[in-house]
């Protein structure tokens, strides 16, 4: 039950959805923590940080459009935000507000924790917002050999530009070790959900998958790297590890790895 | 269990209570509403109420020391909060903030479902913010007789002009038929918790008590009146009737009166 000690954290998305809602709830639930979670939009982004700040609200996620927006508005930027000039994250210390990037934060360890070789030569197809991210998660890992694959030329070249990779439009005949879709190619509901961001040849010859869709659980890129027996990353492990990070950043608890698997199952169920 | 479409009501007060948040989150769940209510302070004002409007945030309760410098950052006031220059209350239409005060309110309805006429003469005791919403139900409810009584001379006299009541320190030996108190004298864990805001021989002398303090829910001005038998208005009933008031706006339901009754309880209980 709220009481008037209850700490509140929220997010901020133009599009707002459930999965942090529930993904944090579940846990504070679970955990007997007296905090609570909302999802919010805004049409003035100063004034809704403003108010972050002002309300003493903890935590504050931000997603799209506002990821970039929001740099100017808080005190501090931390090494994950500052890297890719993206935040994800809003942490309030008593009116002090410091931004993360958490999905930078979340790659950086899923390519650790799945004993990615950084000498693998890379792949990444997307150019938007999360793609940054993962691309400097990747370079600042080590990655130092690799290939932003883009339609768009401008945001295309940057990204490769400012990572130390080439760019191109489309694979063609590029062999690559580590193949990543950041695109929303395979994504449920949109209408390339029944496409590969990669040929299927391409998959083969490749050494692991990741894919950053994480709706469905299993887009058809992961199914068909499963099928040829290829080790993969899901974009479902990204968004419940980018959500745990934050769940740290706000409350100082990292939850043991079983009650997060159910609390990422329970907020994917609505989400 | 919250979600993205979930609505946010909250308060802004120097010392946040419990009594708004558990009354409001009460009713939302008996009544099976999409809403959470949660309890913030602001060290700034201006940015709070600036996050209440860009977030969307449905309604805000404003308590002490914020009832006057609200006044500048809503986009209207009703005439509950033009009669007194004194913000309750905040309702959020989209973007748009219009401002209440339910003490108002609530008191006017007190003295109408009480049956007090308004011929009675009065001796209210008291020149705060409180005192000055009861002060002027009172009057605008027809009540032209009566005092006001405080030792502050300053917002004594200034109250008491405001409303055409003469003004007096003490009650002395003035005759009132409806004594009020709207001081802290009777207020559970405060200075005077044991006293009585009027002499026993008045008390005996009036027609009807109204005491504003609503902790305990029997002050012993409350309990001296009832033993002879004189009509009372109790300080529950208008925290609980200024909480619906609230309420209404903020959702456009009036709750059954058990159910209100059920929601007092539950909120006084850790209040």
């Amino acid at each position: 039950m709220i009481d008037k000690d209850t700490r509140l954290c929220m997010s901020l998305a133009g599009r707002p959805g459930n999965f942090g809602t529930r993904f944090h709830n579940f846990l504070y639930r679970e955990l007997g923590l007296n905090y609570v979670y909302k999802a919010f939009t805004t049409a003035d982004l100063p004034a809704a940080i403003g108010g972050v700040r002002a309300l003493g609200i903890r935590g504050c996620a931000v997603s799209m459009p506002f990821k970039e927006a929001s740099i100017p508005l808080v005190d501090a930027l931390a090494p994950s935000a500052a890297a890719i000039r993206s935040v994800n994250t809003i942490v309030n210390d008593d009116g002090r507000l410091t931004a993360y990037n958490t999905d930078y934060i979340a790659v950086a360890k899923l390519i650790e924790s799945h004993g990615v070789p950084s000498s693998q030569r890379l792949a990444l197809r997307g150019s938007g917002g999360m793609a940054k991210a993962v691309a400097h998660a990747l370079r600042d890992a080590g990655f130092a050999t690799g290939s932003i694959l883009a339609r768009n030329a401008g945001t295309g070249r940057a990204l490769a530009a400012a990572c130390g990779y080439d760019w191109r439009p489309e694979l063609g005949d590029l062999e690559a070790d580590l193949l990543v879709n950041v695109t929303p190619i395979g994504m449920t509901g949109g209408p390339e959900a029944m496409d590969m961001a990669f040929p299927a040849d391409a998959v083969e010859r490749a050494r692991i998958v990741f894919d950053v869709v994480a709706l469905p659980a299993e887009t058809p890129l992961i199914r068909h790297a499963r099928r040829l027996g290829k080790p993969v990353i899901t974009g479902a492990e990204v968004i419940a590890l980018q959500a745990v990070e934050q769940f740290v950043l706000y409350t100082g608890i990292r939850p043991e790895d079983a009650l997060i698997a159910r609390a990422a199952d329970f907020a994917r169920s609505a989400a």
